[in-house]
């Protein structure tokens, strides 16, 4: 089993990047997985599509290899990350098939009083859009994200490990039961 | 009565862009209207904040000035674009207070079967977190955008012509009330 | 395989009954079916889940023995009906455990511009919560439904029954693909 | 100024009746208030249209004289109670214009780790649709709303009472600006 982590921030020490690590160290011992960072992609514009930029299809391919991907999307203004849904809006155009779709997916954020649960519901209805297979529960909703993170980036709070375990075991038994 | 209004597509052909146009040829004499574009503008990072983009100042003033924002926002992936969203995200940021508060705001979108009436749905969660004044209904969902205008950019559906002027002098009346 | 249909609005000549039938004639022959009407229930008030009404425990018998749910939602008010809603806070009541969790469960809806758009997207939001399996796309949006069948609640417009055609047998395949 | 409080959950020890009665105690002594409950209201039904109900009738005649209405909104199922989205069905029926037409209006609620959050969104989607003029933010989210009340319903939580008393008075404010 491969698994694609993507996180939807670009600041260096982003709570959800710190997230996504953490639930990267989590994965079974027989699984492989990678940080997907969305630094580089330019802007979507439609009137580039001719000259379709290489981080995007490097980005595309490695969505489309994966066996399961993983969201770590912070929530701005009561949504996604601009910078997420760039990233989202290239991947899906032609020339190929988009490739979210059928693939499992599960999405977490930390960050906030509410943990980005505005910011998981689009990104629910955007996954929709793009035929995903999105785990529904558990949830991830990691609220006052940065304090519960040492300095080194280690989850030192112990409900939210429980919870953080939960929810990648969840996720695997998800990519196990929805992959083909 | 100035007003700004934003293009949430980078792509020239964008019908978004000619209903733009289409909404500013509408409003009253006596009103001055600038459109704004998003070309340009970097992806957020929150460890740019500290070399504020040029090009993100620029449009954060212009919407400060403004007596009422207009926005055009095509649906991507069922939400908006992540070109628009990202351009909000920097706008919203420190050093200065963010613009978009109790600015007298509408939306409005052309595209789709449904005019684009999640990602307007997605952009009233947005400005709320902004604490924009979004005007309520009428709203403007154009379906099949594209048909509806000529070569030249002209909104030549008498039904769509009839809404969007509909639209535009409610907008116009919502800026008057809202206005301090 | 038997599948339990939920017509969410009770009106006689509803449009959404008549979906609800359609949909019905349309799954496979060795399918078993029923439409589950919610007439009757009361509206859901906890100080009477002591006295858990009869019509709420056989609405939740017939979810829990099904091997599929599909859910015909109208739109009132850019969200589901209140009625819908109401049996749904009903059945997810305890004493016993709520029988969507787990279930294969697909939402469509008839009526209006946007052919229940709205109230669907709210639906996956409940369905969330109720840890369903709802199927993702093909969605069926039947926009101005009632013109699409004729008197005798036949669906006599052929692109819509082509696409209810379409989104039944995806239906099917999902229970299968998601079924214990 | 007179302003309607309408209590969307029936329990007798509901949190949302408490916090409608906590915010009633809040407002200015120039202003007189009512709350509104929703007991006795039957299911929507198009049909019984006809004999439309009296208790619906005298919801809606004290949700057209009010100057502003003020929600208490649970969340059941990550959306709002069935019972108060029934009640919305039936006030928004013909005969008359529906009474949420420019009213202005604030929601608010009680209960869970997001005290209502996914509940508010979709109220205020339903509330676009009626046309109300809905303050944005500041937002009243009580979560765990249970612990924050003592025996005798009054409101002992510090900073919830200074984001409550924060909130009403905003409302008021609100209802100013937009009253006609």
């Amino acid at each position: 089993m491969h698994i694609v982590i993507i996180v939807g921030s670009l600041r260096k020490d982003s709570v959800n990047r710190k997230l996504a690590l953490a639930a990267q160290g989590l994965l079974p011992e027989d699984a492989t997985s990678e940080i997907a960072e969305l630094h580089g992609i330019p802007l979507y514009d439609g009137d580039l599509e001719v000259n379709y930029p290489e981080v995007v299809t490097d980005l595309r391919e490695r969505i489309r290899k994966a066996d399961g991907v993983l969201i770590a999307v912070p929530e701005y203004n009561y949504s996604v990350s601009g910078v997420l849904k760039n990233a989202l809006d290239w991947v899906s155009r032609p020339p190929r098939t988009q490739p979210f779709n059928q693939k499992p997916v599960a999405v977490m954020g930390a960050g906030g009083m509410g943990g980005t649960v505005r910011g998981q519901m689009h990104l629910r209805q955007i996954m929709l859009y793009l035929e995903a297979y999105v785990m529904g529960r558990p949830e991830l909703l990691l609220a006052q994200g940065t304090s519960k993170f040492d300095g080194e980036g280690n989850l030192i709070d112990e409900k939210s490990k429980e919870q953080l375990e939960r929810f990648v075991a969840s996720f695997v038994g998800w990519v196990e039961k929805m992959g083909v």
